[in-house]
């Protein structure tokens, strides 16, 4: 029998999937492709299709195998085997584990990519050994995957949503309210107000964090706000989970340890009583989600590492 | 064998002691008592000989016991057995199970108060029937214990400092930061703001609430202040959380659903896309923590209901 998995982690612009064979301490990658992902009227139809015919593609490179795994962003209630909700591929309480399931002739783990990265961070990554664990990726969102007790914990789909988390400044977010964490400090948000404010267009966070490196003080200021921010943001969720270890990810963090080393002040400084949480940079960069996925797959088969 | 079970509430000024059936649907109440709480240099000795007392008492009113259980105020980590810190109590790092085992002759459950309460809420009260629970008494300070996908939360005592989430005042906290909800939604803050503010002075936060019902404008105005800070923490924590059920306990709603629905208002106002949970009042008042108590003795010894 095969102990290879496929692994599908979907997201609005791309669909990026692979093969891994689990050995000791880890997957190893045997196969991998990444596709733009495939839209049409019923969104959750096409994207099925689509992982049908990634799936048999890479079956087809790799040989036989075990289970599948598939990850997909927004509200994901995996316990009822429903894609609630995402803004960004359109679809709304679709059953995509039952549309899978007929396109797929194999055993398939179906979750929510942001969880699977901080499931993967955990067993494989920089939350190795820790039960409790906030893995904070940082991207065009801000989402928290909570592992409490060594457990994924998802509320139906519906816990972790750090980036809405009031932390006191006065800009509206995208979801009507003032003052979320995301309108701040996502890489999105910090593109958008170093635009605003210097009137120079950035394309991506990225480029604000090097010129603020090199002295530019509207770029400066826009990140002090985006640290602040992020400090205060994880102040609450230590306050009220006191997890062991806060994992940040998103390419932000990936450049070195400057601006994570400044969120850990900030978060610092602003605790009194509470347990201060080791805040370590995120280990598997953007593989994370699919990693996540190809554990989901391993379980289900029984092939775990 | 008996199924009778000792319960223990140890509090700041009082212990209160009590043996329970487990009976269907619940643990029916055969005996109680309350004492001061008694006091030393060595507290957690004191407070372990006093117990040892107290259930000797219990067992020779009610007859032979099939386990005890014992919680207590401050933080505490039931999974190493220690109670880690009581600004009450006055112990740090007291092994107070050990303590317990030596002096009773029973099996003893350790635990912490708060937690207890939620978990009688949950079992016996408000919180019936729901997986995902924010069991949140408003007292001397406030502090919300967590029942996650069914089992307490714990992070080793470290968890659920609602109290302590900064919700945007400039009042100073006991713990030295700025902005605690408890330093302006407590009910010791209540009382506390209302004699500031109007000279005259309050006993607790009962009056404040019977006192802005009769029309005084100082009441009204400190328990707007409270409620608004409630309903911004309770968003908080709905937003990373999103619990099925938020119970509210304490003496302050205690007396109507009055002050509960101007806090629920204030959450759905505030929420956008997140879950409103339901929000309730506790069911089973200030002997939560007792019942609580005895369920974790009747866990132990195999006799829940």
């Amino acid at each position: 029998m095969s102990a290879l998995v496929a692994a599908l982690d979907v997201g609005g612009t791309s669909v990026k999937a692979a093969v891994y064979e689990p050995v000791p301490g880890g997957l190893r990658r045997v196969a991998g492709l990444r596709r733009p992902t495939e839209r049409g009227e019923d969104p959750a139809r096409v994207l099925a299709d689509q992982a049908g015919k990634l799936i048999g593609e890479l079956a087809e490179s790799a040989g036989p195998l075990a289970a599948a795994g598939v990850v997909v962003p927004g509200v994901v209630d995996e316990r009822a085997g429903i894609a609630r909700f995402s803004a960004n591929l359109g679809w709304r309480d679709a059953p995509l584990p039952a549309l899978l399931a007929e396109r797929i002739d194999l055993p398939v783990a179906f979750g929510h990519d942001v969880t699977a990265g901080g499931l993967a961070e955990h067993r494989l990554g920089a939350a190795r050994g820790f039960a409790d664990v906030a893995f904070v990726p940082v991207g065009t969102g801000i989402a928290a995957a909570l592992l409490l007790d060594g457990r994924p914990y998802r509320a139906g789909g519906h816990a972790g949503e750090l980036g809405h988390l009031d932390v006191g400044h006065d800009l509206t977010c995208g979801c009507g309210a003032v003052g979320c964490l995301e309108a701040i400090a996502s890489a999105a948000a910090l593109a958008r107000r170093y635009t605003a404010r210097s009137g120079r267009p950035a394309e991506g966070a990225r480029e604000v964090l090097t010129a603020a490196g090199s002295g530019d003080p509207d770029a400066a200021a826009v990140l002090d706000d985006a640290v602040a921010a992020l400090g205060d943001g994880l102040r609450q969720l230590v306050t009220l989970l006191a997890p062991e270890v806060v994992v940040l990810g998103g390419g932000l963090f990936g450049a070195g340890d400057g601006l994570a080393a400044r969120v850990r002040r900030r978060v610092a400084e602003r605790l009194t009583f509470q347990r201060m949480p080791e805040l370590r940079r995120a280990r598997l960069g953007d593989e994370a989600g699919c990693l996540g996925a190809g554990l989901l797959a391993a379980d289900l088969a029984g092939v775990a590492p």
